[in-house]
């Protein structure tokens, strides 16, 4: 691994360590360099990557800070890495309804950038938090680059399987969120009433290379989800 | 202006000129560094900086490619500089209902760091958009920090009036969202109908020196609002 992402690592565990708050002074960068033996410019590299996670806020010629938003249960609208990893506290499982391969409709192929007659995984699901309904997802994966699937990987977390399993480097995420009512079918999923608030996110996930390989619809059971996102300037 | 702001200002302002499209590639970094006649490293600067605010993505060994995400009147839910700066194709009005200095409630004391006798201004406002409703919005301002506002500059962009009328830096945000029906006063004000649904996002606001100064609760009109996010890795 990297030095860097090592430190970065490290100073994560750190502030997780000593229960540090929003506003905590972290060591000086000097301090820094000497305790992890490392050059400034690696440190820089790993404050960097610290700040664009959100997790720490650098102030010119006043010190480095701790940032901590975030309330427990809140599903992370800047995570690409799927719903699995926000909320690893909570019990989690998934139901899978359908697993199937299918040719794209339009809307899919314009956002897989497919062809026709190219092959897509048809994959959905209802998924549960304690034992209450979060969301209703359907996902459509590019075949030629999730090349296998099946029910037993879909009842447990697809990103883990498709990171660990078929090795790829998930890159960057666009979402958009629409606020609605629930469609009869919908709402016989979740367990709410036709016509209760919904929230809907279309999902475009990347690979590193820029390829799309996931474009996912999800709807939000409203009483159980609860979303945050940290933006920086 | 820093060398390397200017060439991500300029780089920007190419591929909007050149209407490129998601995946279309840029010239690689010693072709920009002959063009721009800059170091490797401002070069470097620039395009992460084009990274991190989603325009473009890296691929190692393979080059720099546009990253075209937006769909039109989306609400960029990434954006620390207030909505006016993502609506600016539309007409964007606001409408102020109410304006007067308080003391702030626990709730507003806990979220902007302030004691129980410490002064905060109370903004509630419904914006416009094409003149439909777009949001019902009350914030809470440190008076401290944001030491005047009255009613004809909160007509207008109260973040314009934060950065070049009293010429603060606004740092980051971190924003809580939740998904729920209309109580029967937010529905009068926004033209719906009571327990229709609503989103209402939570935001705190902060100066680059981590000071929050704003606390907002904003409930949107579910028919006009529509947001997007973008990740990265």
């Amino acid at each position: 691994m990297l030095k860097y992402l090592q430190i970065e690592i490290e100073l994560e565990k750190y502030i997780e360590d000593n229960a540090l708050q929003q506003g905590d002074k972290l060591p000086a960068l000097q301090s820094l360099m000497k305790q992890f033996d490392a050059s400034k410019s690696t440190i820089t590299k790993a404050l960097d990557l610290l700040e664009k996670k959100g997790i720490i806020y650098q102030v010119r010629g006043s010190g480095i800070f701790v940032r901590k938003h975030k309330r427990k249960g809140y599903i992370s609208l800047m995570s690409n890495q799927g719903i699995t990893k926000d909320l690893e506290d909570f019990d989690l499982t998934s139901e899978v309804i359908e697993l199937k391969v299918i040719k794209p409709t339009t809307e899919v192929a314009q956002n897989l950038i497919l062809q026709k007659d190219d092959d897509v995984y048809y994959v959905k699901r209802i998924r549960y938090i304690n034992g209450q309904t979060l969301c209703l997802e359907e996902s459509y994966f590019n075949k030629s680059i999730i090349t296998y699937l099946n029910k037993e990987i879909a009842t447990g977390s697809i990103f883990h399987y498709i990171r660990e399993g078929l090795g790829l480097n998930i890159g960057f995420l666009d979402s958009f969120l629409h606020v609605g009512k629930l469609k009869e079918e919908e709402a016989e999923y979740l367990g709410l009433k036709t016509g209760a608030p919904k929230l809907r996110i279309e999902g475009v996930f990347h690979l590193t290379n820029g390829q799309p390989f996931d474009f996912s619809k999800v709807n939000y059971n409203y009483e159980q989800a609860q979303f945050y996102v940290q933006s920086n300037d």
